[in-house]
């Protein structure tokens, strides 16, 4: 574990009228702040719980933590992992030298196995969250903060089962009382936030991107200390977190994962947070699939209409298309895709409907786009 | 300009069988090195030429360190850009409360209006690379290094017009002159490369992924200066710079421009570069179209067989796709794109050639991908 680099934006502070600093977990060796609680636990072992070494479940951050640290401090890992958990996240923990065995289809089943395992071999099961020492290791996160930036006023921490923010609370507080802490959870996962409003029923929903914090249940541990020394937990929705992995990476320069990115998305999305002074956003983790970060970016340059697909409806003859690339050309948009619908689309059977998707300078270039396109007699849209 | 941090890449060296250090120049303030060279341009005007203003012609980097540290300085800042800049770029300087001209649509054109301009105004015209101020400003990036690394070796840094390196050369050699100064051009521009081969005919092909160093003239200053005090300039291929660019957002979580990925490149395509102790690769910019990050993204995930196109030959029957996507389901991979080819492609016409794009997790699964759908009697090959 690695003291990171805590640093002020001062594009995003004036984006968002705050004044914040990132903290990058992110740039942790294993590229996240894991390695703090994981580091932490391994640590506090007695000599005979070293040799019988620890067992854990996790695919994610907490495996690649254990393991890296695992092997430095001459500790056995064994990891356990869902069967189907994709080959580059196997590689990304063995690398470090962890057993990583693939059991059980269910998260139930998975768990089963990690727990007989741990039983038989007497070796010490590491929960990634509900762990005191675990807790206690992430909360040197919140300590880091306040000899980097003395004069901070908040901190907002990404919230999936509980375990940063509990030991940042803690730890925090105990020195500076004053400071607001504020938890971040994607509305699709939304447990310690509802069980704080006192809804402890409604369900989770698959299909976030911050697996980081897609936690069904809230720590036994964790969401008491939740309770009493955090001051608020806030959702934030899937194109919120979406554009703020946008964000920082367009105007950062850093890659984050979803759950890395929740804080910034939580700033925007709430203005009251941090309004009062310096603000730490925990970018908590740089661990994200390169396909899904690839579509982030696509589908950000659609939201802020740098990407557009336009509709024209066009005589089905030879020189029509020379015509519209023409025109297209002529007003500087690149093409991107043409898509020819006859069978479907087309008004007539002379005519066809072709879908063109543009590289675009934003809503006034679209717009000169259209107007010209209709200028010469064009039906054209936005589709 | 700032303090950029330098943190080893014990990933990067491992991979590369090397002792690699990264500056970090991307994260300055206007994401490139180009802040050192302006800033102390700017700071060396007298106090009439301050008054009178500055001048440059640039699209990139150069005009935003120009506009920025300008603003701060308070001295009037005119960019001249092409006119047929995109409106990002030219917010990117207007933003600093620089004026920006678009003027021109050859490089000559742009040029001459610059020129005259800064002739009609009496104003200092500011040229990117080949002025004594800024390349001693961009030395101050060596001074840095060596603060920061005192064992260094090897310092790797792109070259375009040769500004940066003919200034970090001359101000390291002065200090230390037994560290290696190396060059890294784009094969498609190679103009120093070409000249220190005694070769100044080769002409250069536009299409670079690194625009930060597509320069097609060396400059005047610099040349001689890099003809004296670098050890070696080498050029890399353009999927050599992709490839380096995928690999410092994928394992170093920061984005590179092309040109700032260079040096990465060149060790990973020049074994004996900084094979004789620490090597710093010099990050120099971070300003990429995030359009283009997406393209590189897929294209590198193409590479690395993530991402795979198969092409079946599959019955044009009612439920031959759903015995396909059975057995590609049941291999763990996920379907991408589908696409039909009956006209073009197809055997006969009762068969379809279908296209999938899959997600795959290398080279292993596309094996036992294409020997499931063989064993079941289709026609598979990847396309």
């Amino acid at each position: 574990m690695a003291v990171t680099p805590l640093a002020p934006s001062r594009t995003l502070s004036a984006l968002t009228k705050r004044e914040l600093v990132l903290k990058f977990e992110n740039l942790q060796f294993t590229a996240s702040f894991k390695e703090r609680g994981a580091l932490n636990r391994l640590c506090l072992l007695s000599e005979d719980e070293r040799k019988r070494g620890v067992v854990a479940m996790s695919a994610g951050n907490h495996a690649q933590a254990l393991a890296y640290h695992g092997g430095r401090l001459d500790v056995p890992v064994t990891i356990v992992m869902p069967k189907n958990t994709p080959n580059a996240k196997v590689r990304q923990t063995s690398v470090f030298g962890a057993e990583v065995l693939l059991r059980g289809d269910t998260f139930a089943a998975t768990l089963a196995v990690t727990q007989e395992l741990a039983a038989k071999r007497g070796a010490t099961l590491i929960h990634p969250f509900d762990d005191e020492a675990v807790i206690a290791g992430q909360g040197t996160l919140g300590l880091e903060l306040l000899e980097q930036a003395p004069d901070l006023h908040t901190i907002v921490v990404p919230v999936g089962g509980g375990g940063l923010i509990a030991g940042v609370a803690v730890a925090v507080r105990s020195i500076r009382p004053d400071i607001r802490i504020v938890g971040v959870q994607t509305e699709r996962f939304a447990a310690v936030h509802d069980a704080l409003q006192g809804n402890e029923s409604r369900t989770t929903r698959p299909g976030t991107v911050a697996e980081g914090i897609a936690v069904e249940t809230p720590g036994s541990i964790t969401l008491p200390i939740i309770r009493e020394h955090v001051d608020r937990v806030v959702t934030v929705t899937e194109p919120e977190i979406e554009d703020a992995v946008f964000a920082l990476l367009e105007v950062e320069k850093t890659v984050t994962e979803g759950a890395g990115a929740c804080p910034l998305a939580a700033v925007k999305a709430y203005p009251d947070i941090g309004a009062g002074g310096v603000t730490a956003l925990v970018l908590t983790g740089g661990n994200i699939d390169m396909m899904i970060l690839s579509s982030i970016l696509q589908r950000g340059l659609v939201r802020t209409r740098r990407l557009v697909r336009i509709k024209v409806e066009a005589p089905d003859v030879p020189g029509a298309m020379a015509d519209l690339t023409r025109i297209l050309g002529d007003l500087d948009s690149n093409i991107v895709d043409i898509a020819h619908q006859r069978a479907f689309a087309a008004a007539t059977v002379r005519t066809t409907a072709i879908e063109f998707v543009l590289q675009m300078r934003g809503k006034e270039q679209v717009e000169a786009v259209l107007d010209s396109l209709r200028g010469a007699g064009y039906d054209a849209a936005e589709s």
